[in-house]
């Protein structure tokens, strides 16, 4: 499948990686063409690589990722406006306040009552919006068995059900179990699934190691 | 011991009930002496068990419970100011939002830079506050065992160092064990437990039974 990924962190480089690895083809889009992640990633992988704009990318996607840093997510995406339309959008985001230094918090207009992933639908009402893999470290987004033989949960929500199953399909794909992708329903869920992120620090800070978190029942 | 158990939902009364059955003597404090709920639990058990205003069972605790409902936690605190002065006060409350309707939110200035625990520790500095069981469900805050052989975690935090220890022990007397019992340091650690609440709330439209979160590592 071909499939975008916007955003040239930590992030959207392991997914990037790991779908190139499972035979999709990938172009990853950056703010410019000559992002050097984006061309190093294009160099590293001989076929099924490409890199370009915010908006090549989505045109390119039939799936999108939004793995760009959450403060400028909406930004980007407007840029990317035309071709994220009609399409499903995964969004990894997290709204962080990167301006207020240590505690991180998320950022005020996008916590509690909102949160990135309802910001992002409502302002692209023709993409649908799925949030997930969000709540743990990247290696784990893609390697979901390297802890505990994958016996964590990762969350997934968004408005469109059809949707949904195909970005559930894509994760099993990557490993994650059916029995351990947990639907919180619709795109609010982000909230939830966002505001973990103050848990998941403190808990970064009293562990060692990889950890994830698991909805026991 | 003699432990104050403030409030009187169904948070406070279960952990009276259990704080009993361990041999503890409780009293449970209300805005008024004649809380109805209050006296049925003096009437249930004819010994150890008394009630009276938050200020008279503040002053009756070596430890102190609070299981007031979170937006009215600090005027309860402050109505008992002086007899929860120099003692641990357990922060079981979670200051969500009811004026709003659904879905529920956190108080916004209680929220995401901000927590009812580092609140109530800022209004009470000479209060040891120590948060903890406030990611689940009341019924497992006494009987973790109940669930997978009390295989799931319970957060603590706080800023002094000894006041966790005495929580932590008297948490192993309810049953948490101590490999169960995830310390994530200081007061402001409640931004992530207290948000949790907004997760906690989507697993349980999108689960059946009780459920509880782990840390797996």
């Amino acid at each position: 499948m071909k499939i975008a990924v916007l955003g040239t962190g930590a992030v959207g480089i392991t997914i990037a990686s790991k779908l190139i690895e499972l035979g999709h083809q990938i172009m990853i889009g950056s703010r410019s063409k000559t992002n050097e992640k984006a061309i190093e990633f294009t160099n590293k992988f001989d076929q099924n690589a490409s890199n370009g704009t915010f908006e090549e990318a989505a045109f390119f996607g039939e799936i999108i990722f939004n793995c760009i840093k959450g403060e400028f997510a909406i930004q980007a995406l407007t840029s990317a406006e035309k071709g994220i339309r009609n399409k499903i959008l995964i969004d990894v985001s997290i709204p962080v306040n990167t301006h207020n230094g240590a505690p991180l918090s998320l950022l005020p207009e996008l916590c509690n009552t909102n949160s990135l992933g309802e910001e992002i639908q409502k302002n692209f009402p023709d993409t649908k919006v799925v949030k997930t893999l969000n709540t743990m470290w990247n290696t784990l987004m893609i390697s979901p068995s390297m802890l505990k033989n994958g016996d964590h949960t990762n969350f997934i929500c968004g408005n469109d059900d059809e949707a949904k199953a195909k970005v559930k399909s894509l994760l099993n794909e990557i490993g994650w179990k059916n029995e351990t992708i947990l639907d919180l329903g619709d795109i609010v869920g982000s909230r939830g699934t966002e505001a973990t992120v103050l848990l998941w620090l403190r808990i970064w800070g009293a562990t060692i190691g990889t950890f994830s978190l698991k909805v026991v029942n």
